[in-house]
């Protein structure tokens, strides 16, 4: 049994880690950090854990935390988590980074795209990019993982096998993305009220959301080369969930026939299982089916599919998942898990609720 | 590990009863019964169960079924258990009945109000009415129990403990009560249509609910009397929750001073804790917090709480649960857990998913 | 063509003002009335107005409103109305005031309830209270209009008849009412966020809200004597709509063969149409068919109906109307058009939009 | 004052119109056509109507209906109206065909991608596509129109200035949409249900939706060569409402100094207002501001706007409409209102309701 700490354990991503971890067998919540709500009952915050915790709120003393728990979850505002760190807190704990300030390599970029300075860019090199189905090996190894964003882990992993094999061409990617609303998160702001997101649909952040240069770097890598793609997010009247819709040109192959050509469903197919039939948290569906986020919501699972648009050249792949699950909270402790050794899925396997 | 069956598999109580039951350590599926997809993949129906259920669905020959599992669960509509049921049958498994048709005890009452004859009345007697909190000691002795109601379940834990005390003049209550959709079912009818539903809100069998004799008998057992109350069901744009808002006069009670008055917030507290303290599934929220359904989505509990209106002598009693869980799936496990000698809470430490 | 000012024109019922009266023959809007938005175009704010209002929002001066328009409303918050009036104001325009401040005749009752101190009870008197399907004629005189809350019309208006005519035991009476979140208003606030009353219910203000005395005042003039009532929101996830279902015990009547019973369906249709036969903003429903917020969604409908429960001996009162629209906007139309000799229904014949 | 009649009346569309048509001052409808709900009250099938619409429900005959009124909308499925139409019609009556039947010229591309055969192709060539803002000076002379369809008048609109005057490449237009569930129809049917809509979204009909030939056909007159676009329509969780976000390669241009380079920001916008800077309905937005389906709900108007990235060279177009006026019922009253020399926005200057 582990020691955890959360830090910004009020926010959404933060309610759904304690949410998973309640039932987690390896693991004992010993810090609800929480800036707003410091002495104040974790179940007053979020009633659904009245009976269950009973701690109160703490402060985001994570010096002091590095010396009570074994892993620290920071759920922060950007820069947070860089301000914070030093070696001595990486000589006591492991860390999951649910924030951005370790995932850009480029320390440049994020200050581009993030508009502030990064505090502890000395550690970028050694966090480890901790989207599991793909460096798995590295996340066992690390003390700082930076848990990807949502947007990025649907993006990236809804196209990755066909970047990777170079079946479609990855400067024509077009990722054209849609998200519930605890994305937005638990801040008292007007766009956010319910008469304002209910009953609408709207894109935000055209051409300068800060996940894009993530998956940028991320599918750069499996491509083999820099790429430069469009991300558009839109904002859905659903509490949970995110739908990618990505569009790229397949690049021809060489067919059976000897022959040039099209991939056929089939070639796709077996690419994608080469990647993920051993994946338990990936389901690629059976032909035909699109994925939808009302299957797996409150579970781990990203579920993706695609379609071969023959008149076109394009292919359309498609790709859900729970934004607070596999894209935050989720993700957060398969981390955890690999870099303590305990069973990858041990408190994951959550059966998607429906309806 | 016991076998289990349900018949009615493809409804939203059956599917519910699925995703409980695939995290229960007793407990593995045997059989899932459903007339309208027979041979079917279970998966094709509900995509959420995608590589956690390889099933296809089977008929419901409750016969064949009594063979081959420890336990059936008939999520059917009213008057299907009635007619299946036979002495053959119930001398080789135990039976939960999701359905209304042993709820009842007067065989004239039920077919009043269902307006179905019934064809097994000679086994209503021998049925246990399974609502936990209240009739534990049967339902652990039970051949078969009949589910509860989702509204009646929500409705009795709210007064209850004020009935059974006479604390409250029980002809004078009203129930005012709102359900979400999931409530309607899952067959295709124009008023549960998605445009039908949202943005909306209605009352509907006003005065004529068929939960209404149910809720009337299980807390006229506990007046020690027959009443009569009313009950208004409402129609709510959500997936899943019930809340229910009742009003009873008080009935004056001796105060320390000798003198009679109503009974004070602290006297109405020790009563639902003399009931509810040690009912893990039962949570008395605190002084001036309302319930909410959202912060017991997905779980067994029922919140309930009050509010004593010293202007009209009345006191506001509310309770809210999940429909599909505690009012339906849940309840049936819980009950299950009880017949087989379980842990009553095995499969049901359902952490509630916000938002 | 006579001008209108508007204060508190960026709230959802400012917003709903303009909506109305950008459609109504002899009314144009010279003052756009914001605090928030000083100097900001008014369709930055709502961008549904982009091209249809050019202006900016002004500040909510009432003095120099008062020279530059005809008929100012104010949708503001409690007091601010009353903090302002003036002889001078009065003796140059017609006020609307959407705002508590004038509703209720009974200084101490107000200022007990709202927990405001009233800065010009000297007016309330001359307040006319605009329900006026109730005050018609007094409206058409009046200077100075208190135009009735949301919850209030829908509860007011569902029993008036009944309370009117005796038919009902006052004192028996139970409303509880359900509204869209709009009626919360537009400020940024945690427990009104999208998440946060999204696929959730709830009471909220149990025995204690503002616009319960002003329901107990108005049906105690119907009564012919004061009343107490028990009066219940809750908070539904829907952007428009009221919802009341009121529960009270019938009176006895005489029968056509002398003896003395329950009155029968036909007797109360009776009653309510003696009331609102000639009302086209009050609909009462056929029988059978309960109200749905959604049906009048948009327009300046209330549709009622009513169910006899024969078994307890009470009446089943529902009523539904769009809380922005004959919940405040609409009704604020049409005490002005009453103000001013138009046609009572000018700008209001606004057809239910559905879905 | 014209006569017009309604084939399909009970339908969500046709619902719409009979809301415009309330209100418009030269029309007055005489025949609610509906071959469900003959004989029944029309406000018993749309509530909304209760003392609105008095009429009942008659049949779809259209021979009759052609005598007895000037002007026939069809809101009917697919191949009624063309297995219905004959010279005789035509020669009594103006037609405006809401559903596919006169939209594509070329009649083998309908059978392909309708999959039924077409009843009368000898009337294709007559009839002018309804999308009023292209074709105004066609419809004015028409005694058939196609009134375009919902997505379709949403994606054409919103990339035709660009296409139009060769400022990006067609072949690399995608299509990405979003539609309320209103536009699914009032069929009962288990996807459209309100539990599996609700809280969840989906794309469907992946390369393979019927609006895709149409856009490529009308967007290929204005690049003045055929087209090969992808179009992918997803389902999402609210009544009302289109949203289409498009991506194309912009083409160079030659700038001010000589150069050739990528337009500016206010090269396209000159582009759009060439176009629509007259229109009454399509509104170009301020830069930076994304068009919200909530916007323009309930109203005529089309909402578009833009934004170029420089980084990939890619514009991102983004329209909003609401599918049930401006996508369909709106749009025909628009196109009657041309038809009968009427003024084009009678009816129509619905102003957008929010929230």
């Amino acid at each position: 049994m582990i020691k955890a700490g959360i830090i910004g354990a009020t926010g959404y991503a933060g309610g759904e880690l304690v949410r998973i971890l309640m039932a987690h067998k390896e693991v004992e919540i010993k810090w609800y950090g929480s800036r707003s709500y410091i002495d104040k009952k974790y179940a007053e915050v979020y009633q659904n854990m009245f009976q269950i915790v009973e701690d109160v709120c703490l402060d985001d003393n994570m010096e002091e935390l590095a010396k009570q728990v074994d892993v620290i979850f920071t759920a922060t505002p950007q820069g947070f988590c860089a301000s914070m760190m030093n070696d001595d807190i990486l000589s006591k704990v492991k860390v999951v980074d649910l924030s951005a300030d370790y995932r850009i390599k480029d320390v440049a970029v994020y200050e581009k795209w993030y508009g502030i300075e990064h505090k502890s860019p000395q550690y970028i090199d050694e966090a480890v990019y901790g989207l599991c189905e793909i460096n798995r090996e590295d996340v066992k190894k690390a003390r700082l993982v930076a848990n990807p964003g949502c947007y990025t882990t649907c993006s990236i992993l809804t196209a990755y096998p066909l970047v990777k094999e170079g079946l479609i061409d990855p400067d024509t990617l077009i990722i054209d993305a849609k998200s519930g609303t605890s994305g937005a998160g638990r801040g008292a702001k007007v766009p956010n009220l319910y008469c304002e997101v209910n009953e609408n649909i709207k894109a935000y952040g055209v051409a300068s959301h800060r996940h894009t240069p993530e998956i940028e770097e991320q599918l750069g890598y499996a491509a083999g080369k820099e790429i430069l793609l469009n991300f558009t997010p839109h904002l859905v009247p659903m509490n949970r969930g995110i739908l990618v819709t990505e569009y790229a040109k397949l690049n021809q192959v060489k067919k059976p026939d000897g022959s040039r050509g099209l991939p056929s469903y089939e070639d796709i197919k077996a690419v994608y299982d080469k990647y993920y039939k051993e994946e338990k948290f990936v389901r690629v569906l059976e032909k035909g089916i699109c994925p939808e986020t009302k299957w797996v919501e409150g579970s781990n699972y990203v579920d993706v599919n695609f379609v071969i648009d023959e008149r076109t050249g394009r292919i359309i792949m498609m790709g859900a998942l729970d934004n607070l699950v596999k894209g935050a909270a989720g993700q957060a402790v398969q981390n955890m898990n690999l870099m303590f050794g305990f069973k990858e899925c041990e408190g994951l396997e959550l059966v998607p609720m429906f309806p």
